[in-house]
Order: structure tokens, then C-alpha cells, then sequence
């Protein structure tokens, strides 16, 4: 090992307005890579149980991986964990474009912050001089122009800057975080910030990433480029429609959620949502810091109501704003898309939970009274639109809204849970899992909520047969093949950070082989390719421990009653669902395969064979180790 | 002389995309100085009689006066001038922020466009570098999206822009054209841009600016600084409160218009439009390079429909979305000043259309059917604020009103005119010139229309008694006092480029030899005060020389029928009006100063006299010299 590994991270505590580096041991970079991993790690050792999601006692991370910074493509990947004030449970969400390469540049693996400041404050480091700033000005700006502003403050246009618009200071527990355009979306990580009143945190750095070895470096990431031309999709397709090319083949799979998942993207108005329609004019493709592909495509509204609007509306807005409201208005999708960016909430689960408030208004659940007459029908671009600042704001009906379907069902009250569609929390993304079995295992055992990507099944979505070739539809191999697709995401993607695209498109069968070639490169610790996949079954299970502490047990690895109960009525998937019995059958094989107990709890002989001591320790004094 | 004067101006065709650089000569900057001189000097020589505002034969100047990029405070000021498709007449604007000295820096004391482009492309412009790219992707964006997407299609997040925005590729007539959070705003400078399918400049420049004597010019400033210091207000209050300070001071004074100017701001709802209102909060103050006043008081919305909106308003904007309208409601007045900056609307004309389309409604000229249904009473700001963009994109009524009141005026008939405020196309701005009549004669003089900048009577608003003390009713010796002001304010703002606020609030009797003191400083040209002054009178004969030419006459310095046969109702002007006899006394008086004709058409011994001999050539060939 010539430079060898000298990670170091950046602890910063808002309560005293102190900081302090710390070296970061090659034992810990081995066996948590970084990224997901260092967040899982600092958030089970440091945020005590129970804590309370938007008090002083948890913790927000920022943690980038090994390669985050170098040339290698594709790596501008950021990890954000906290305990997520939406399902009190792992919250961890990653984040592209040009923020965390410049929190490498500015020297740092991770930035840990702590504690609550008494007054709205922004974190400002450059090159390893770290000060705190007050945020008074900036408060109650959106996302844009706090950006915008803090660089004119600063005197340098070229700070990269992470922050929450209005949401996030309302703690909207569907707040995300935002830097440029990109979002950590999910999981109400902006209202943790937003609770330790902190708005932005501003980087600039000028410091190089060392790698261990150059030709190493060279070869692996030729190899990797290789791998990346031989996709059959990702230049040919993928960098030309990016994700929302998602919609038209999980429509076609009949699996495309329509009217808060009571229909599919068959026969409902969605169908016309394709990759282009109504006004929208693609601007340009835009990508994250050394990425060849540049997946993003930027879309801009020329005429109408939304004229002007420009997002980035990826598959998973399509979805929320799109069929799960039975908008078939390709523009309003678009301003919706921006208005989330500029307030700062998590497109997602603000619009499955506006779909969620649009069925009980048709079912009479929602009265005219509550929504001060705005017609909340599915459809309603107008309202919908109107909403996204309503939640933001916590105004009229987005004040009971604001907190996302699970907390919003519990105030409505009246049967209002049944529409409620959510795992531990978190709202539901756009694949229907009646018609894809693992999504549907997965979302209900992933460590963060019903999260796709966590552990995307690939091979359902695209017939990719790796690790092996499955049928969407049965419940057999599921928990098996979960647990891989956890695994290998969280070790080949979360972890080093690597963008989770080249595991689906490029090089699934040995993304584990890459991501060991690519890290030994750059940090020279010599991982195998099987020491990479344990680090995706170390996190996993330690995050699993995490939940386990905090009171999660088998019987919140669940699915929404209607996914339980109501088969898919057209399309691709007909007549399709997933029963009591098969959830029970899939739980019970990824349990198994997990070498957990029947009740989901992982056993001291794994932890320990994971190396978990700690995890082990913690869950004997929860006294939930049998 | 040490370094001598090196002024240089780039010439960029977009017809066939050639430029080529130009030297200024030494007589030109000694006739014109730089700035709106310069425009006004290559706008009457290059652009021929009678040419399509929006025709190819238009050109569009961006000329800075030599103290821009210097240390000079208050110098980065740039103007943008081209013959106006709302007037027909000369179309000067002046813009501050960065943009104006990133020119400088690149090299340029002036950037002349002509021609049309057959696609959209914006010029990027690297340290004397010019290339023309296409503008596809951004044509259709907004004033910030397009900016910031320039710098990252350039990689260059220091690039300072001027750019259109929908409004300008729109060719409204009220369009203008926006660099940072500042616009160049008024007389439809944003349409000639948008005909030319020029969406933007991009610059970026590091070349230093020569200074001729560094003593005289430290000398000089630290006079200059001293001058500002002395101020009564611009310290002390006016870097607190910036512009919106005058409304305070104009409803005190019973001249400040409300409702389309048939009330006043005394006793109407505008009367609570403070400083500070509603919800709004100040977030910062913003400055222009290297202004130590930083007078713009950056202001957000935090609560309610119009929550995140954050823009600088001004005092015109507290006119025209406010008094003007009969709107109370500042949030709702920073919405509409955010929006026109996005969309590129000029503020003033927008919001003065729109008070006189709330009139033409109240009176019934306009109905519900005219408006799909907007009850567009005074004082509706949701209306206000969705007609901004309506008329940004020529939408339903917004197709009437898109080229301001004067053409909407012609389209609807039925008497509009009456109620449409405006001299020569031009809308009148916030200053009730019944109660203050050297303002009147400057709105009708003025070689832009009814433009207060052209020749600021601060004399009627502040109580200042220079050049002497004068009576704000009286007609008399406006004639006198406004060739001065426009001369005074043209000679050591408009031309240098300086800050306006300097003459009105600092120096205004030392002016000239502040402006003779520091340009001799950085060019070694040797003005005197009295060169400085009859450079004034020089480009204010130019201007008048090129409208004469257009077909203007006596008749076009006019008011509308409002001001000259309506008295004020009340306030502390009550009573008073400019009859028609008193305008026809103060033009009179004001063509006698000047050396005009009787008809306004200058002689031809006033212009010899001010060397400006092709004016009188050309003059003679329009058959216009008597």
C-alpha cells in the first residue's frame, strides 16, 4: 500500500459552534467503505434510542465514498443519514451532481453535525476552515435563490452549496435536501435539518483525492468504462430519455400506479405521459461531476399555465404527479417537479400523499369544508399544484398533509389509513408490486421504507437474468433474491459511492468485482469482491439492528391492505397481488437467507460474524437478542 | 496624458456571426464620454430613418462610461440603447449589478449588435474571445434558470449574463433585458434582443482597466467619498430603505398615484404600503460593484399564497403593482416584481398597463367576456399577478396588454386612450407630475418618453435648492430647470457611467466637476465642469436630432388628458393639474433654453455649436431644418 487509506471526517456541533477532525481508521473504511456505510455506522454508535428525530440528539451525516472525487465516472454520489422523523426508522438518502466531490475537495469524507443551534445558522467550510454563519438572511428563501444568495454573500460564484427551502424549516417530515438541482430526497432528512436550524451548509475546496495506485486506477477504470459501452441501454437509450423511460416499460408491464394505485397506467389517462408531450421542450441533459452518460433530462414548459417551469421530472415524478393523481398534464408535472426543488420536498412523497388526499375527497372522506372548496379530484392539476406550496407551508389542508400519508390518515381519522399507502412511513414509489414480487419484498423489509432503492429489483423491470433468471409474478426465490439485490446495491452503489445506474444497466454480474478493482485502486486496502458484498450484509444488518433498537419488529414488514387485497384490474399484471400468505411465504425465505430469526431480528451469530459487536451489545440491552 | 484614453468596442453581426474590434478615438470619448454618449452617438449614425425597431437594421449598443471597472464607487453602470419598438423614439435604459464591468474587463468599452440571427444564439464573449452558440436549449427559460444554465453549459460559474426572458423572445414592448437580479427595464430594449433571436451575452473578462494617473484619480475618488459621506440621506437612510423611501416621501408630497392616477396615495389602501408591510422580511441589501451604498433591499415573502417570493422592489414597483393598481398587499407586490425579472417584463410599464386595464374594467370598457371571467377590479392582486404572465406570453387578455397601453389602447377602442397613461409610448412613471411640474415637463421632453431618469427634478422631491430653490406648483422657469436636470444628469450619470443616486443625493452641485475631476483622472482627456456639462446638452441635442428625424414634433411633447384636465382630489397637492396652457408656457421656455425651434426642432447653429454636424445633415436631408 503506497499512500495507503487517510480518510478524515469533519464533526461539527451547532449547539456550541464547534468542530473537530477526525482521522478515520482503515479498519472502519474496510468494513464500512464509506458512504451508506460510514452514515449507518455513526448513526447506530452515536444517536441513542428513541431519540427524536427532530431534537438535538440526532445526527445528520453527509458521507462520501473512496471514489467520490477521483476521475472515476460516475462517482459524485453523497449518502445523508439521520433517523427519519417520517417512519423513525434508518433515513439515508443519496444525492448526485457537484456537492459531494467538493466536500472531498474540501478535504472530508464525512461531515457529522450535531446538536441544535438557537438561530438559524449556515455551515460554511473552506478547505478545512470551517465557520458558522448566520442564516438569518437566507431563512425562508427557497432553494434556488439560497443558493444563489449564499454565493454572492461569500463573494465566490463557485461554492457548492447543500440546503433546505421552506419546508425543510418547517420540518415538513417530507422535506428533502437540496444542492443545484438535485435532491436527498426522501425520508424527511430537510426537516432534520431544518430542526437543528441549519439552512445550508456551503463548500469549497481545492484539495486532490489521492489514489493508491494510478496504473491500478488506469486499468479498473478502463474496464469499468468498457463494461459501461457494452450496456445495451445506457448510451444507446438511457442518456437520451433517462428514467422517464421507466413509465412506458412499466406500463407496458401493466405495473405503473394510477389514481393512488386504485387503477394502472394501462387505460388511464397516464398512457399519454411518454417521454415527450404536451409543451414541454427538452433543455438539455445534465450531469452529475465526470459522468459520460448525463441521465438528467432538463425540461422546460413553453406555453400555458406553467410556462417557464423547468425541472428535471424523472421517472418517479411521473409516477407521483403523474398517475398516482391521474394528471395527465405532462406540464403541470413539470411545475410541480421545480416547485418540490425550490420549497424543498420529496417530490414522491408529495405526491402520493396529494393522490392519497385526492381518493378520500372522491370517496367523501375529504369534504369540500376541509379542502375550502378546492376540488381535490384526481385529475385536478390546478389543486394539485397549489397543494405542493400548501404542505410546504403547512397552510389550509397541506397543514395536515405536510407530514406525509401516515401522519395525514391518522388526523383525517374515518377509514382514512385504508388509502394510506406507506411502508413504516414511507410512501410508496411508482412500481405497483402487485406485478413485481421482490419490489414488493423489498419495500417491505428495506431498512428505510417502502424505498425501491434500497433493493431494486432489476430483473423484474428489465428481465436482466442476475444474478438468475425469475418470474415477476411468484413469490418463490423472492427472499433470496432480495437479500442479493439489497446486498450488492448497498455495497457496490451505497457504499463506495458508485451512481446505482451502472449496477442496473451496466455490469450487474460483477459489480462487485468493479467496485473492488475501483476501491483498491484508490485506497489500496485489497478488497475481494466477496469482502465487498459482505460490506452490503454488514450495513444492512446493522441498519437492520438499528430498527430493531428502535422497537421495529416483523409485523412492520408489511404491505398497504390494498396491495394485501385488491388484484390489478387491467393491463400487463391483471388479477395479480400479493396475499397475506405470499408476503408470509417471502418474509419467511428472506428471514432464512438473512439468518435472522422468524421474527426478523438478526441473530448474535451473524452479527458477530459481520463483525457488529457493537450491534450485538446494543440489542442485548434492548433485550431484543433471544 | 501618461496611459491616454484606449477605449476599444466590439462589433458582433449576427446575420453572418462575424465581429471585429474598433478603436473609440480620442475626439469621440471627448464629445461622448462613453455610456448612454456613446449609444446615443452610434444609434444616430448607424441605424437609419425610420428603420423596424424590430427589423435587422436596429442595432442594440451595451456601452460603459471609462470609470466602470475602475475603484470609482458607484461606476458599474452600463446602458443598453437602440431605437425603442414602444416609443419609435431613442430607447436608452441603464442597468447596474456586474455584467456592466465584466464588459470592461473583457475588453470593451462597448458592444454594438447588429443584424439578425435565423436561429436563437447567445454570444459568449472570454477576455476579447467572441463565438456565437446556439440558444436552442435556453430559448423559452426564464431570466435566472437561463443564467445559471449558462454557466454550466460554459463551466464557468463567474460568467456574468444579460439575457432575455420569454417576454423578450415574445417581442412584448414592454420587455426588457436582465443581468444578475438587475434589468435594463424600460422603452422594449428585451423585444429588440428577442427579434434578433439574441437570448443572451455571456462575459467573462479579467483584463485590467488603465487608469491615466493614479494620484489624480485616488485624489479625486477620496473627494468623491468624502462627498457621499457628507450626504444627509444616503448613508444615513438611504442604504436602510433604498428606493421604497419615496413613497413615503411622494404621498407626503400628495403625488403619489393611485388607481391609473385618478386618486392619490393619501388616503387609498397604498397609504399603508410602508417600508416595511405584511409578511415580507428584508433579507439583505445588494450592491453593485464596488458601491459602498448596496441601496437594494433584497426583500422574501414568508407566509401566504405569495410565500418564497423574494425580489428587490423598488419604489416604482411599490408604485406601479401597488398605487397604481390600488393593491395593498406587498407580498403580493414582491410576487409580481420577482415574476416580471423572470419573465423579463419591464416592472413599471407592466404594472401601469395593468392599473389601466383594472380602470378600463371598472368603467366598464372592459368586461368579463375580455377577461375569460378575471374580475379585474383595482385591487385584485391574484389578478395582477397572473396577468404578468399572461401578457409575458401574449395569453388571453395578456395578448391586448403585451405591448403596453398605448397599443392596447388602439386595440380596444371605446375611449381607451383616455385612460392610458403614457408620452410617446412610454408609461408614465410615479411621480404625480400635477404636483410637481418640472417632472411634467421632463416626462414630455425627455428623448425617451415619460422616463423620470432622463432629467430627475430631485429639486420637487427632496427640497434640494440646487441649482436654486424652486416652487414645485409654478410653471415658471421649469424651462430653464429642466434642460439642466436633463443635461446635469445625462452629462454626469448616464455618460460616465455613474450612479444617479450620487447626483441626486451626494454632490448634485459639484456634479460636473466630480465627473470632469475623476474622468480626467482615468483617461487624461482634460474635461473642465463645463466640458462636462455641454457634453449634457450635446447628446440631449443627438437624441432630440434622431426623434425629429423619426417624425416626432412638438405635438408628441405632450401629457395625457388626465393630468392636463383632471386636479387632484386630494392630498397635499390637491387641486393642482398642468393645464394645457401651463405646458404649452413651460415648453415654450424649455425650447428657448434649449436654442429650438419654437417647434422643438434644434437649430442648426446649436447643433454646429455642438459639433454635431451630421446631425445637421441629416436633418437637412429629413428636410426637418428650417
Amino acid at each position: 500500500m503506497k499512500h495507503g487509506y487517510m480518510g478524515k471526517f469533519l464533526r461539527v456541533n451547532l449547539t456550541d459552534k464547534t468542530f473537530v477532525e477526525e482521522t478515520i481508521s482503515e479498519k472502519l473504511a474496510k468494513e464500512f467503505i464509506g458512504g451508506a456505510g460510514f452514515g449507518l455506522k455513526y448513526l447506530f454508535d452515536e444517536v441513542p434510542a428513541k431519540s427524536n428525530p427532530l431534537g438535538p440528539h440526532n445526527k445528520l451525516i453527509f458521507s462520501v465514498g473512496p471514489l467520490s472525487g477521483t476521475s472515476a465516472p460516475c462517482a459524485s454520489r453523497m449518502a445523508v443519514t439521520a433517523k427519519s422523523p417520517l417512519t423513525g426508522a434508518v433515513g439515508m438518502s443519496l444525492t448526485g451532481g457537484y456537492f459531494p466531490v467538493e466536500l472531498k475537495f474540501a478535504g472530508y469524507d464525512a461531515l457529522i453535525i450535531e446538536g441544535k443551534s438557537d438561530e438559524p445558522v449556515y455551515i460554511w467550510i473552506n478547505n478545512g476552515k470551517v465557520s458558522f454563519r448566520s442564516a438569518e438572511k437566507v431563512w425562508g428563501t427557497t432553494s434556488i435563490d439560497c443558493q444563489q444568495l449564499i454565493k454572492d454573500e461569500l463573494n465566490d460564484q463557485n461554492i457548492r452549496i447543500a440546503c433546505i427551502g421552506p419546508a425543510g424549516e418547517n420540518q415538513s417530515k417530507l422535506a428533502c435536501i437540496i444542492n443545484e438541482r438535485r435532491a436527498a430526497g426522501r425520508k424527511g432528512l430537510g426537516a432534520v435539518m431544518g430542526a437543528k436550524n441549519l439552512k445550508a451548509i456551503a463548500i469549497r475546496g481545492s484539495q486532490p483525492v489521492p489514489v493508491s495506485s494510478e496504473s491500478q486506477f488506469n486499468q479498473a477504470k478502463t474496464s469499468m468504462q468498457n463494461a459501461m459501452k457494452e450496456s445495451p441501454v445506457l448510451y444507446s437509450t438511457f442518456a437520451h430519455t433517462g428514467t422517464p423511460l421507466v413509465v412506458e416499460v412499466t406500463s407496458g408491464l401493466g405495473i405503473f400506479p394510477a389514481k393512488n394505485w386504485s387503477e394502472t397506467g394501462v387505460t388511464t389517462p397516464v398512457e399519454s405521459l411518454g417521454v415527450e408531450a404536451n409543451t414541454a421542450k427538452k433543455v438539455g441533459k445534465e450531469h452529475c461531476y465526470k459522468c459520460p452518460v448525463a441521465c438528467s433530462q432538463l425540461k422546460l414548459v413553453r406555453e400555458g399555465a406553467y410556462a417557464g417551469a423547468m425541472s428535471v421530472p424523472e421517472f418517479e415524478a411521473m409516477y407521483c404527479f403523474g398517475g398516482q393523481t391521474g394528471v395527465n398534464n405532462l406540464d403541470s408535472i413539470i411545475a410541480a417537479d421545480r416547485l418540490c426543488d425550490e420549497l424543498g420536498l420529496d417530490t414522491m412523497s408529495t405526491g402520493v400523499t396529494i393522490g392519497f388526499a385526492m381518493e378520500l375527497y372522491e370517496k367523501g372522506i375529504l369534504t369540500n369544508e376541509d379542502t375550502n372548496g378546492t376540488k381535490l379530484n384526481f385529475g385536478n392539476h390546478e389543486a394539485m399544484v397549489r397543494l405542493i406550496s400548501e404542505m410546504a407551508y403547512r397552510r389550509g389542508i397541506g397543514a395536515v398533509l405536510a407530514d406525509g400519508v401516515k401522519d395525514a390518515a391518522a388526523k383525517i381519522g374515518k377509514g382514512a389509513e385504508k388509502y394510506a399507502l406507506h411502508v413504516k412511513g414511507l410512501e410508496l414509489p411508482g412500481y405497483d408490486v402487485r406485478g413485481a414480487k421482490a419490489h414488493g419484498l423489498n419495500y417491505a423489509t428495506a431498512y428505510t421504507g417502502a424505498d425501491h432503492n434500497r433493493g431494486y429489483a432489476f430483473q423484474e423491470i428489465f428481465g436482466i437474468p442476475v444474478p438468475e433468471t425469475i418470474d415477476r409474478f411468484t413469490p418463490d426465490g423472492k427472499g433470496k433474491l432480495t437479500k442479493w439485490n439489497q446486498d450488492i446495491r448497498t455495497a457496490t452503489c451505497d457504499c463506495p459511492t458508485m451512481c446505482a445506474f451502472l449496477l442496473d444497466m451496466a455490469f450487474p454480474a460483477t459489480a462487485a468485482q468493479n467496485a473492488a478493482d475501483m476501491l483498491n485502486a484508490v485506497t489500496g486496502l485489497n478488497f475481494t469482491a466477496a469482502d465487498i458484498e459482505k460490506v452490503g450484509e454488514r450495513v444492512n444488518n446493522l441498519a437492520r439492528a438499528f430498527n430493531v433498537r428502535e422497537g421495529f419488529t416483523r409485523d412492520d414488514d408489511s404491505l398497504p391492505e390494498r396491495i394485501l387485497t385488491e388484484p390489478l384490474k387491467e393491463g400487463g399484471s391483471k388479477g395479480h397481488y400479493i396475499s397475506k400468505a405470499e408476503l408470509n411465504q417471502m418474509l419467511d425465505e428472506y428471514y432464512t437467507e438473512r439468518g435472522w430469526t422468524a421474527q426478523g431480528v438478526p441473530t448474535r451469530q451473524k452479527l458477530l460474524e459481520l463483525s457488529l459487536e457493537n450491534a450485538v451489545a446494543e440489542l442485548e440491552k434492548a433485550g431484543a437478542l433471544s
